[in-house]
């Protein structure tokens, strides 16, 4: 079983949390096969921080989760805070594949994306 | 004659800074007809400020600019800080059609983007 799990920055406005939730939700409908469990984890300032996130998806039988950066550079979030707190779950659970995916601002269909702004 | 303004934060970290250049960058391959220029602002931390950039624009023969803010959540900043740095040329410049586009995070197809990272 399969979790894909989004991970953004956190912030103080709980409308800006709200609105990664959000987003991480509305994936649920939409998921590749394989993948039945979608979850939200921040890096600080709002709940569920990353581990926890993450731990959530292993305890409820994920054996492979993927971690989505919701962030637009690969800046020291990306590089280092990110794979650091991946790192605290992956030392607890040996046995599960715990795979980071490429930050959304480095995704290749990102230009696409910001064109489809002038449509 | 169009101009795209993409429009990001700034960060103390140059990299990050040059990665927001060099996707607008690309995207001048792209531009739909009628565009003929793109160029990136900052909020604050790196040059261009957003005026100055949307500026340039119109120095250079621009007669409606498109701005588009390069951030994943409607807080503060997309809310209030960059349609008041647009409002700062808007007032020199009354005969120039500036319009803010939805911010990256708010386009439909955001979804789409974070789905095709677990390709």
């Amino acid at each position: 079983m399969k979790a894909l799990v989004v991970v953004a920055h956190g912030s103080r406005r709980k409308s800006s949390n709200d609105e990664v939730v959000q987003v991480t939700e509305a994936l649920s409908q939409k998921l590749p096969e394989g993948f039945d469990m979608v979850n939200t984890g921040f890096l600080e300032l709002a709940q569920p921080l990353i581990p926890e996130s993450i731990q959530t998806c292993i305890e409820s039988g994920a054996t492979e989760v993927h971690v989505l950066p919701y962030f637009l550079s690969a800046g020291r979030h990306v590089v280092e805070d990110v794979p650091a707190e991946i790192d605290i779950v992956a030392k607890k659970y040996p046995h599960v594949k715990i795979k980071m995916l490429t930050y959304v601002g480095g995704l290749p269909g990102m230009q696409d994306l910001m064109l489809s702004a002038l449509d």
